[in-house]
């Protein structure tokens, strides 16, 4: 069972409130130099069968319609090596 | 100025109801062999300076006090290569 990551963040023109309000939190707490923090989701998918390009392709769909709002963010599709690679 | 992924997921043995809404809505819409979904939070961090291992101590301790609640998720820190990279 191969596991593929999909990261969805806010385009980078798109406020981000929660991720303003981590970084003005952090000198508070005793954080400094941070200049930036944008949040956003994270999405491990574990895929039954082999991940080939049929199965990306698939995934990149999916995150397109369903993970992801198009309009207001962005989605990156990773394949992560796991203990038991896809045959 | 770099940039520090946090990514902060529930621990595999703390039920995912986010993810498992995101797994069963799946099938409706046409995309089979995803046997799970985990959902969790992504954080981009722009550190400002160079990355070196105090600073990477510093967003470890950050992520483990302040990112995550470390009772019911994990985290991973890792440097991104950005194009401007810390000198």
């Amino acid at each position: 069972m191969a596991r593929v990551v999909v990261d969805v963040m806010l385009k980078p023109e798109i406020l981000d409130p929660q991720g303003q309000a981590v970084q003005r939190a952090l000198p508070r707490l005793g954080f400094d130099g941070i200049a930036d923090v944008r949040q956003g989701k994270r999405f491990e998918l574990e895929v039954e069968g082999p991940v080939d390009d049929a199965a990306l392709a698939r995934i990149h769909e999916m995150a397109e319609t369903f993970l992801a709002n198009t309009v207001i963010e962005d989605f990156a599709v990773k394949v992560e090596e796991t203990a038991e690679p896809a045959k």
